[in-house]
């Protein structure tokens, strides 16, 4: 079993603080995922029993209810959210070709990528059918933005694999797309679903942009620096699978012509093996790539935390605060 | 180049009466398969352009019209409908490891299978974008129920994968939800958004479920009965994959002993061949599947025209009648 870390504090305090709502939305969840077709349930409950941080439908709840919500269509909308996210996992772990989430073996190895496929679609039609019992439009236009954008940001992802010439601002675009998208719809429907004004929707949205880039970039520069037990997958797992992070575009910018060399030696090739992680690791920290890789995640950090200005003080605001200290300090 | 069928004849006389509307969605479809990753265009394009017959957003066009819509938004939902399709082929594509659509070859191939169920992903977000624009509540709920029950639809048969002994009430519920469930919206969608009363959605709404079954049911005889040069594709995809449809079904129902063994010994093999196909459509042959299987579809044809009943008399409906027609005596 895994232990619990330290850094899971500031996520354990924000959900005490909203209990009862995560409660109702994990029962929500569980509640869409029910089909006459056994292998629906089957599949859907193995992801999701995984659990994971449950961030995104945390922000959901936590910025309606900092904007003092007054029904419980938000509970409806962190479902919904979580649902589009395991509908992405899904499919992103048939992709990837990923043996393990979490520590346990991926629902495509356990079925197979045809049930992940189409269970995927399963989840994200019900994700929405969700939204419209909100009568939203307006969480529905930022969640299926979110939809069209996390897809867009794969296949960027996908078509720039092995691509060591990859610019920054196509990284940037690729994170801000797959990751911090549905982070900042995520927080945003918590404040339209709330009557707030457009000002401060704006403000969460970018809060929940700042706040998934910077998560993005911390999980980036674990899968160099974490160590497996923590992390539930493999050290190395971007490297071998070709995706050209931060911290490899970081030493590649830095380095002299033998280590470009190298670096193409390595990413030209269709498999990589342990001595490649070793040798990347060694120009990683030569050119200290993963500090600066957390240096950009902290000021992605810092704006999260300007965002939050706005809002009087109060325990929840406070939650989120530490919400994005905790994205940067955590070990998986 | 493929012949023109006489066939076709219905399809063409109703594009005629909503020729601009056609000509716009067409526009509006390829208006927002664009995007800076270029593989997104590139993918969509090769799969839009393969054309197939559009019937479903004709479907949205011709109900809005002949229900007098007074905006354009019927347009967005016949493209929504047409994108929210394209996305299952795809990911369809991916989980039947078809070689061939419309007599060319399928985008995971061309490209691979990543590509084509991101891509996929990503229509189906622009498909829900174009639906939100149209600001109606009531035709995203239905388009979201069809969502999600389509996806239903292709893990019930993907389970049903090789089992002979599937119920004839479940091969029904397969092609209820992987067909007719999107031709059902499309149409009642055309109503909706023309602001017709729920007693003439439903009417329409049942006008589609009752053409789609009649659709998939005549697709399903031509798996066994059509000519390769007209489908597009080869005969006999099904039985290769291991579908059991109502062609088979109904000759397993009157089978004696030695043919339930024979059976039962085809689809156990992981791979069938030609011979098993001879053997198969013999069986088919004695006991009149494909005659039984078109008398359904007759029959859920009649309906349809039946769901007509209530509407005045005009041009366009009586295209939609000549269209079930066409369903029923088509080659391809």
């Amino acid at each position: 079993m895994k232990k619990i870390s330290k850094a899971d504090l500031p996520i354990k305090e924000l959900v005490e603080l909203i209990k009862e709502d995560f409660i109702k939305t994990d029962k929500l969840i569980k509640n869409q995922i029910t089909s006459e077709v056994d292998r629906i349930p089957e599949l859907s409950n193995h992801i999701i029993s995984l659990g994971g941080k449950r961030l995104r439908p945390i922000l959901t709840i936590a910025c309606a209810k900092m904007l003092n919500t007054e029904n419980n269509h938000h509970i409806a909308l962190a479902a919904a959210v979580e649902l589009l996210h395991t509908a992405t996992l899904l499919h992103d772990d048939v992709v990837d070709e990923s043996y393990f989430r979490r520590g346990k073996e991926t629902s495509h190895i356990l079925w197979d990528n045809k049930s992940s496929i189409l269970v995927g679609d399963y989840l994200l039609g019900k994700a929405f059918q969700l939204m419209v019992k909100t009568g939203s439009l307006q969480c529905l236009e930022t969640l299926s933005n979110a939809a069209a954008i996390i897809a867009e940001g794969e296949v960027l992802q996908l078509v720039a694999t092995n691509n060591i010439n990859i610019k920054k601002s196509d990284y940037i675009k690729i994170i801000e797309s797959k990751t911090a998208a549905l982070f900042s719809s995520a927080c945003e429907v918590g404040g339209i679903i709330s009557n707030s004004p457009s000002e401060i929707n704006k403000s969460l949205f970018s809060f929940g942009r700042n706040l998934g880039t910077s998560f993005q970039l911390i999980d980036d520069a674990l899968d160099y620096s974490g160590s497996s037990d923590n992390l539930g997958k493999n050290i190395g797992d971007d490297f071998y699978d070709g995706k050209i992070t931060l911290p490899i575009i970081i030493a590649f910018e830095k380095a002299d012509e033998n280590e470009k060399y190298i670096w193409k030696e390595i990413f030209q090739k269709k498999v990589r093996n342990e001595k490649d992680l070793i040798i990347a690791n060694n120009l990683i920290e030569k050119h200290k790539s993963i500090e600066k890789t957390i240096d950009l995640a902290n000021k992605y950090g810092d704006d999260a935390k300007k965002d939050l200005s706005i809002f009087n003080e109060s325990p929840i605001k406070k939650g989120l605060v530490n919400l994005v200290d905790f994205s940067l300090i955590r070990d998986h």
